[in-house]
C-alpha cells in the first residue's frame, strides 16, 4: 500500500534549548515520529530553530569580539548552520528509532532556502524577537550595526527581526523527489533560510520565517494528505487561558475563519498555526490538519484527541 | 541521453577561509561545476571544511567562556553546522550559475553522517591538525578537556584530532535517489559528520574524516563514471617541488601503487587523493579519475590537461 504523505511541524518543545536538552528532547520526538510513520505515513518534517539560531548568532558575535580577523556571519548563514545542527540530531535519532522498530526507511536533512518578498511589510516593522536579553551596551552595538532592538521595561533589550511571509521553497523539487520515494525528510528547518531573489541570485535576508507558515506551504506544495502541527497543548481552545476555556475537537475552514475574527487565537502562538492550516487546505481541499502535543500525537492520528481541521 | 555520474571533490581553494572569501570563491567554483554539468554529467559534490569547522568550534568555545549556561557543542555538532554553512553557499551559487545558463537542475545539500571504527588506530594517535595556533593557556584548557594538543616550537599550540578511515555513508540511499534523478547533490561535506555505531545508535565522534577518503568512497558507492578531485595544482607530479618535477598525464592502478611505494606523493597532500582514486577504481574498474585545479577542470575533462587515473 502506498504511503500517505504527512508534513509534521515541530515546535520548541520537540527540541529543547541547549545541546544536551535537544539531544534528550529529540529522542522523545523521534518516538512520536516513528509512531506516525508506522500508521503508514511518509514524513516530511520541519522544525523551529529560535534558541538554536540565537545561540549560533551569539557565538559568532563573541568570536569576532575576541578575533576581529573573522568576517561577520550574517543571520542567513547562522540559519543555515542551525539547520545542520538541528537536522543532525533529528535525523540521527529518527534513524535509530526506525531501526529499533525494524524500519529501514532512509532519513535525511535537506538544507532549504525560502524566498521572501523584499517589499514584505514585515521588513518595515520587524516584530519577531530573537535571542536572549541584552544589556544597554549590547543593544547599542546592535543598533550601530543597523539592527532593530526592542526595550522590555525592567528586563533589558532584545533583538527583533522581520518575519516576512514565505514565497517559494527553493529546494521543493528535491524534497518532493524524496517524499515520492517514501523517504523521511527533514526540510525547511527554522522556516528555511530566508533569501531574496534578484535575477538568478538569491541574497540572504536579515529575517526569520515563521515555521508554521512554512509548514502550511510545504504541505500544500507536496499535496500532503495530512499536516500535523505538534505544539505545547493537546488541543486548540476557545477562550484559551480563561476559566471558560474549551477544547475544539474539530473545525472546518469557515469555523476557523470565524474564530480568527473573534480573536480566539493568540498572535505568534495559535494564530499562525491556524493560518498555516488555512493555507494548506485552500490548496489541498481533501487534506486534514491535526494540532496537538507530541505526547498526544499518536492518539490524535487515531482520532482520540487533538483538533482536526478540514475544508468542510 | 542519460547523464553520466561524476563525483567532484572540492578542496580549500574552492572555498576560501572567511565568510566573504567563501562567498567569492564559491562563485568561481560554481562556474567550474556548471561547466562540468554541461558536458552531460550529474554532479555529486563533496568539499573540505577545515577553516569552517574550526571557526565554528572556536566561536562555540568563546560563547561558553562568556556564558557558561550554554552546554558544550561537540566537534560532531560543529561539523554538522559547517555542512549547513558551506552547503548553503555552494547550493546557492551553483543554482544561480545553472539558471544563468538556462539549466533547471535542482541543487541541494544532504546533511551526511559517516561511520568510523572506534578501534581505528587513528584514535590512538590523532594526527590531524585543526584550528588556529593557541596560547599555552588555551592549550592547557584543551588538554584538561581530554583533547590532544601539538606544540609547534616558537609558534604555539594546535589542537589535533583523529582522522579515522570512513566505513559507511549513512545517508547513501538518499544521495543515490537524488543522483539517479539527475539532480546536483552536495553531500559528505567536510568528509561527513563522523559517528560511531553502537547498536542502532550513532554517537558523534571527536574526529574528522579526510574529504579525499570520503570522495573515493562516495564515487565507489554511487558507481560513478568519473571522480574529479579539484585541488591547488594542475596535475599530479613526480618529484614534486624539486627541479626534476614532472607532470603525470596518466597512470593506471599499478603505476599509482608504484609511485606510492617510491614516496612520490606527500602525506596529507597528494597521497590521500591517489588513495581515494585507488579505493574508487578497485570498486568501479571502468571508472576514471581526474586530478586537476578548478581553473583547469573543463580542459581536463576534455583531455587537455590534468592527471587521469584508470584501472588499466
Amino acid at each position: 500500500m502506498k504511503k500517505r504523505k504527512a508534513v509534521v511541524s515541530l515546535g520548541h518543545d520537540a527540541l529543547g534549548y541547549t545541546t544536551t536538552e535537544q539531544w534528550d528532547a529529540v529522542k522523545k520526538t523521534a518516538k512520536a515520529l516513528a509512531d506516525l510513520a508506522q500508521t503508514n505515513y511518509q514524513l516530511t518534517i520541519t522544525h523551529s530553530n529560535g534558541p538554536q539560531v540565537s545561540m549560533i548568532h551569539k557565538a559568532m558575535t563573541e568570536l569576532r569580539r575576541v578575533n576581529p580577523d573573522y568576517t561577520p556571519v550574517p543571520m542567513c548563514v547562522c540559519s543555515a548552520m542551525s539547520q545542520g545542527y538541528v537536522g543532525y540530531d533529528i535525523q540521527n535519532s529518527l534513524r535509530s528509532e526506525f531501526l529499533s522498530r525494524g524500519i529501514s526507511t532512509p532519513v535525511s536533512t535537506i538544507l532549504t532556502m525560502v524566498t521572501v518578498d523584499p517589499y514584505d511589510e514585515a521588513f518595515y516593522e520587524p516584530n519577531k524577537i530573537i535571542g536572549r536579553y541584552m544589556t544597554k551596551e549590547e543593544a547599542d552595538a546592535e543598533i550601530q550595526k543597523g539592527n532593530y532592538v526592542l526595550e522590555v521595561p525592567e528586563k533589558g533589550f532584545r533583538r527583533i527581526v522581520a518575519a516576512p511571509k514565505p514565497l517559494d521553497i527553493v529546494e521543493i523539487d528535491t524534497i518532493r523527489t524524496l517524499a515520492e520515494a517514501g523517504q523521511a525528510v527533514i526540510a525547511c528547518g527554522g522556516g528555511g533560510i530566508p533569501v531574496i531573489e534578484q535575477q538568478h541570485i538569491l541574497k540572504g535576508a536579515s529575517a526569520v520565517i515563521e515555521k508554521d507558515a512554512i509548514a502550511g506551504r510545504l504541505a500544500a506544495d507536496l499535496q500532503a494528505d495530512l499536516l500535523i502541527i505538534l505544539t505545547g497543548v493537546e488541543q486548540v481552545y476557545k477562550q484559551f487561558g480563561s476559566e471558560h476555556q474549551e477544547g475544539i475537537a474539530s473545525m472546518n475552514l469557515q469555523e476557523a475563519r470565524q474564530y480568527i475574527a473573534e480573536g480566539q487565537f493568540g498572535e505568534g502562538d495559535m494564530l499562525p498555526k491556524i493560518e498555516a492550516a488555512i493555507t494548506y487546505l485552500e490548496k489541498v481541499p481533501d487534506g486534514k490538519v491535526l494540532i496537538t502535543s507530541i505526547s498526544h500525537a499518536l492518539a490524535a492520528v487515531k482520532g482520540k484527541t487533538g483538533t482536526v481541521i478540514t475544508s468542510q
